[in-house]
């Protein structure tokens, strides 16, 4: 895959984004150099960067690319270690050799999104108006807006459908959206433990993140990056309160229980005396190490501002009309974050208009954790879902390389 | 109900604790003057205040108490207006005249715990040896030695035996507590969206409201109160990350949904577009005047190392062995705070040792919080089960006023 370095043109009215300096492997691609991306907000942005990886390869037809959509908190190392933290890719398991995403059969495509930290245009990057990283300035994301990034991408890699997209939680937003926006685009698609919408309760704890942030007087109104230290504190707090909405109660009490951490009785403090505790405190600090707060903010607000049926006058199944993408959908029980009822209200909605979905509900205590964990079941339905489309699809039934192929 | 003053004696190798100057409604009492209370911990209080406030009239026989427990961000002022925000009582739909805990029939008692901020002993008040206010030198405070304090109020009282102790949450734990430890002293409990011990899932949430006070600079390390400023924001950030977990999904979806606060459309900014967003930061913003953060800090720990089976060999039965304490448990379908799962063990454990105990599960979507609000089947459960009780109790199935009383 090329790289494309910035043209440094800018288009008359666009927001220019200049990335700050990284070493962060992968593929970048500048886009809006030309035309730039008009953003839901009625902002324009252009030139900015895109930062993405591939697993497998790309067959001669292209007709075998698998867009992998990133979470939160996720970033385009789907399927190898983090270049930060050393830590396997978040669906490592997922992704691979004669996995359920098999990059013997299937090429896939990782993007870091739009607002991200990981090499794609956010607000750490430098706006070239004034020099400085754009906090605040930089402009609001929505999911329309990553999906249509993403698409810039897909269009100068050539590929005139995706096989597959995919994601989960705000990679399931992401996989609707490609299919209600660009329908010829996407052969099939994978919403996992998503929704059409972020609930008044995933608003209320995005909501809490981001006023534990800039309740952090190192985040200094977005303008931290040329301070001495960051709003890692509050960051890490926004993180530790959406890691309890990551995993159902029942796991907690199975993983942790009222168990404590290396000490035979409590200390009457307010050290982590409980492992429940120490978790969380680590899940938050490690997680400052590689993630930018604004980003954080930009991030949740696009999650909040998903509504699949507002974008098409109230009426969810209006975003499928006619749509020829085939669904599944896939919900964990004990998912409270984005549970089932989300994933049954999209499958009405396909339903009414009449589209090709199918729905699994996955029996599991992991909560909405369960789609970056092993879980046997859901890697036999996606496993058996992309087989299945890909023969429809024409992809042989088979991996790509002839000499590997076994005769069933 | 007389007044005592601090008699300034301290009793060798314990902690005194000086109140604070205030000028809140009410009473208070000086404790542990001449014998200290020996807390769970191993550390001894006294001289220490317990501030109180009585609704109704104490009869002749003083059988007629009703010993109302307040939950973490309660106080005494359960049945009129707040003496800082000046809003109803938090009970003042169950306590009073003609309601379901009728103070026309019952006195009840409602004690600010220890470790509050409203006139009892807790971490604000001033260490005698220093002349500064404790901050984190306060002793750690468990559901035990509330209850154990409370006991100290009940017996200067006079009362030899409560009619009955109740509360929600938090005042449930304390009224499992007095059972348990004061079965003699207790003629029927009802602890209302309860439970045994406090969850991972509690712990987890405890610990990020901790995490968002101690990470705000403003804390210093609890030594904030001869500062400027308080940690404010941290506080805040805190209550609104609790405020989530007292309210189910469906109420936040039928009260707030996506609806937009005071504008047409979303403002592509980080303003408080949703509803539920302005609605979390009033609460947060509110609440800050009336708490202590430290107090926070205190109140969160006493609830997760409460353990009632811990307590009692790992057998949560044996901590009603032989009991004559007539329960009444009362948990809501849609509380995932304090589910009724929780309530349930509890009954089962009260069963195993043939104790009298009933069970309610109310079905309402207001969840954990429904415990405070108008919930008509909750007051006449409540209702019905303290008549029953009274007339066993032999307090005549009426009124306590001869002249109010009215035939069938």
């Amino acid at each position: 895959m090329s790289v494309v370095s910035n043209s440094g043109t800018t288009a008359t009215g666009s927001i220019a984004v200049e990335p700050v300096v990284t070493d962060l492997p992968g593929h970048t691609i500048v886009l809006g150099a030309t035309t730039p991306l008009e953003l839901v907000s009625g902002q324009r942005l252009g030139p900015f960067t895109v930062a993405y990886q591939t697993y497998g390869t790309l067959n001669a037809e292209r007709s075998n690319a698998v867009l992998v959509c990133h979470a939160l908190t996720g970033d385009q190392y789907a399927a190898e270690p983090h270049p930060i933290t050393g830590k396997p890719g978040w669906w490592n398991m997922v992704i691979g050799s004669g996995l359920p995403i098999d990059t013997d059969r299937f090429c896939v495509i990782s993007i870091n999104v739009l607002g991200g930290c990981m090499g794609t245009a956010g607000p750490r990057d430098i706006n070239p108006r004034t020099g400085k990283n754009f906090g605040l300035d930089f402009p609001i994301i929505t999911i329309t807006d990553m999906v249509a990034a993403q698409k810039l991408v897909i269009d100068h890699l050539g590929i005139d459908k995706l096989f597959c997209v995919t994601g989960g939680s705000m990679g399931a937003m992401q996989a609707l959206e490609w299919a209600a926006r660009y329908p010829e685009r996407v052969f099939c698609a994978i919403p996992i433990a998503g929704a059409a919408r972020h609930s008044a309760q995933n608003i209320a704890f995005g909501e809490v993140g981001r006023q534990a942030i800039m309740a952090d007087p190192n985040w200094h109104g977005g303008n931290y990056y040329d301070q001495d230290d960051t709003p890692h504190r509050g960051l890490s707090v926004a993180r530790m309160a959406a890691h309890i909405t990551y995993l159902s109660e029942s796991a907690l009490h199975r993983k942790f229980g009222r168990e404590l951490q290396d000490r035979k009785d409590i200390s009457y403090g307010f050290d982590a005396d409980f492992q429940i505790e120490s978790y969380l405190r680590y899940q938050g600090s490690t997680f400052v190490e590689r993630f930018d707060a604004n980003s954080y903010l930009y991030i949740t607000r696009a999650m909040d501002y998903f509504d699949l049926a507002a974008e098409h006058d109230g009426v969810l199944g209006h975003a499928f009309k006619d749509t020829k993408v085939r669904f599944c959908l896939i919900s964990f029980t004990s998912d409270w974050l984005f549970p089932t009822t989300e994933s049954r209200q999209l499958i009405h909605a396909l339903n009414a208009v009449a589209a090709s979905g199918s729905f699994v509900e996955i029996e599991t205590d992991a909560g909405h954790d369960a789609f970056l964990l092993d879980e046997p079941e859901f890697f036999r339905i996606l496993s058996g879902f992309l087989s299945g489309a890909a023969e429809l699809h024409g992809l042989n039934g088979g991996r790509q390389d002839a000499e590997e192929t076994t005769a069933p």
